[in-house]
């Protein structure tokens, strides 16, 4: 069992790390940066160790300083939290070799998963479902026209070194693939000097759906139901739910299973999660697996009751996992708003500063997770993710209700924050019907 | 369905109510005294109308004001929350006379369970137990003293007219009688001029444990399950737990449907408790029906789910129990500590005054209940409970770790509170093994 933890983190979920170790026992140990003295996690946890400049290169990516908090305050483990190191397998080397604990899987795993295209090849081997494309790249369009025949229209072109948009095309019939790939191919090597291409099956208006693993170090695997999070804006998730309006019983299940299913195939271990789309016809695609906790964590342990952080050190510390398959159960429905420091009205441009008064409401089915306090001055150097509120209640449009309902209480003042436009979104009606997707935001809000 | 209701309440109940109102989309009328008009209940509702000076005969208390703000602001219900107006049966038929709506039970039943001897008849003729004691007054010791042999020992004789203990004497055997009797009768004499005696049997040590019911109009009763309020002192409970510790799976169905069947005698309707003693044999006693919502009602919620305004609510609608017996299903361990503005190095003398900073904890399973907020100047006229503080995990040491980790991340400056006080509860080992009853308190700490 762990005696103490070093927490290689900042901001909501360091504090929520401090927190599990505290009930279980555990002592911690906040790393910090100079702009982060104040900070909660600095003031909550047993130790605290400044390390470096505000620059996140020079303090919280620095793993020779994290290594050296650890060593020297006598830590066993280290939890990563999400973002920063959490999925930088040379970190996990450097911890075994210093004999330290990664709360997380293996180095080889993070590799094996962070590579998109060996982690679809070991999908595909398992029997997982992929976006069905190219495996070697395409030069000739007519090259392409066939494959693209086979697998059906719409698909999406996609230069090797693209990026941005430049060197994509969609292409909606067969027709028109000779012409997209010429222009596509033409805007890569102007962009580029690079005619190299890829073609994969384009999903359209796909939802963002994903499990929740957790694996022991003995080959147990369960999953935790899914989260739905298909509110995003720029690829950022702004809302996720647990569970998806959007999948039968039928389907959960036989989403679930795949999942274990991944989770197996990749030799998983700790929590992690598999993210899929699903598209209108109820396929689903794996995209990619997630080696470490998620910022939208809460929604799942609002649902299951569980806590998957102190799963996380159990599993680390090589318990078994005490829960089955079978005792997982899903009550109710959870929603989380994700509260960052920007302004909608400037393009989301983010807004650091003091908070110059707060209060937060509280009450029956709400929880919030968050390091503000009265008078926090929110460092311009880290993510603009400063509060997640997140509620429970029997059913979604109760939930709905709920979060509007919090949001509506919410004073921040200092700073501009997105709860407005988080309250536009919540009071949508086709969101409140539940007909989103991906694009939800860019169609309705932007 | 209602369309405004107004809260005849202050403090954390008409937050949690307004709360719950806006949830349904039903608008909400605050009515606060002089003293309140900063209350966070008078902001947060959409309406609000003093009712008078800060004394509670002047407003909280006065029917004709509250009555005449329901009527004035249109609303169709009334929810009077806890203490004040809640069991007042001449306010509910003054609100039947005014056509309006009152969230809970009818005069009558008020009555019959508020009057403790008719309560007492009614549930010994539905064959709920009772602490066994004499029907009919007793004036002469050897009577008593053939009547206590037929319980069995230990008794209490009490003085019908008794109180501060005056005329109350325990008697652990048969030949300790006569002398007992004696000394208390003329206790009373002296003290009240009264001669008048009871007999009852004394439960030893008793366990507080009460069944939370729901009741429609239509006859359907269900329970949600005990709560353990055994950690009072002098009579007013500070730690509330679910489940009890105390009960196995066997005597929890057979005193969950005792108080169904109670509640089904009393023809209750709307929420209520049935509040038994449970001795160290396993048998447990009826002593009071309480027919309103209760302070520790968040426990009963974070174990099952449910939301029991909103369900208060629905049923004064005249809306049938979605709810089924089966359907209710407890979950993990609820614990909740009542923070006081008082002290107890002061005896608890009450310590209202400004809150000149306040910093609530939050996260995974931890929910607080209050109206205080920075800057606000608690008044010195009402209850000293301030804050609640409710936590939910796995079972009852993990319940109580969290609840530990989370009062000591509790910051409220300006004002003495009992913290420290429950903090040291949390941490006797007597309490965390369960061994405990309602003279826990008195026993460890006083």
């Amino acid at each position: 069992m762990f005696k103490k933890i070093l927490i290689a983190n900042r901001g909501e979920i360091a504090v929520r790390i401090i927190r599990a170790c505290r009930e279980l026992g555990i002592k911690t140990v906040a790393v910090y940066s100079e702009a982060d003295r104040e900070a909660l996690h600095t003031q909550l946890a047993d130790e605290a160790v400044c390390i470096g400049p505000a620059a996140a290169s020079e303090s919280y990516l620095n793993m020779e300083r994290i290594l050296s908090a650890t060593i020297s305050t006598g830590a066993d483990a280290i939890h990563p939290g999400f973002g920063f190191l959490s999925e930088n397998s040379r970190f996990v080397e450097m911890c075994s070799k210093c004999n330290i604990t990664f709360i997380g899987p293996s180095a080889e795993i993070i590799n094996k998963m962070g590579n998109k295209s060996e982690a679809r090849k070991t999908m595909i081997e398992a029997g997982v479902p992929v976006v069905p494309g190219t495996k070697d790249p395409v030069f000739q369009a007519e090259e392409g026209k066939t494959i693209a025949d086979g697998m059906g229209y719409p698909v999406i072109i996609k230069a090797s070194s693209g990026g941005g948009g430049k060197g994509m095309r969609i292409v909606t019939a067969s027709e028109e693939f000779i012409g997209c790939f010429n222009t596509a191919q033409r805007e890569s090597v102007n962009a580029f000097g690079d005619n190299t291409m890829y073609i994969e099956k384009y999903i359209v208006s796909p939802r963002h759906i994903e499990f929740q693993i957790l694996a022991d170090k003995y080959g147990n695997v369960i999953q935790l139901g899914e989260r739905d999070c298909s509110i995003q804006r720029r690829h950022q998730k702004l809302i996720e739910e647990s569970p998806s309006s959007a999948i039968t019983p039928e389907l959960r299940k036989q989403m679930g299973d795949t999942a274990v299913k991944a989770a197996k195939a990749a030799t998983y271990e700790n929590a992690g999660t598999i993210e899929f789309l699903l598209d209108k016809n109820g396929d689903f695609y794996f995209i990619e697996m997630n080696t470490r906790i998620q910022v939208e964590h809460p929604v799942t342990e609002m649902v299951t009751g569980l806590d998957l952080i102190k799963e996380q050190i159990r599993i680390a510390e090589g318990q078994k996992l005490t829960i089955k398959q079978e005792d997982v159960l899903i009550r109710g429905h959870a929603i989380e708003c994700r509260i960052n420091a920007e302004n909608p009205a400037r393009n989301f441009m983010p807004s650091p500063g003091t908070v110059t008064n707060m209060h937060l409401p509280g009450g029956n089915g709400v929880r919030i997770d968050t390091a503000l306090y009265n008078g926090y001055k929110i460092p311009a150097h880290y993510d603009s993710m400063i509060v997640k509120v997140i509620v429970h209640d029997v059913d979604r449009i109760s939930a709905i209700n709920k979060m509007r309902s919090t949001l509506g209480e919410v004073v921040i003042e200092g700073i501009t924050t997105n709860i407005d436009f988080q309250y536009e979104i919540l009071s949508n009606e086709a969101f409140q019907a539940g007909d989103v997707n991906t694009h939800f935001i860019q169609e309705f809000f932007e």
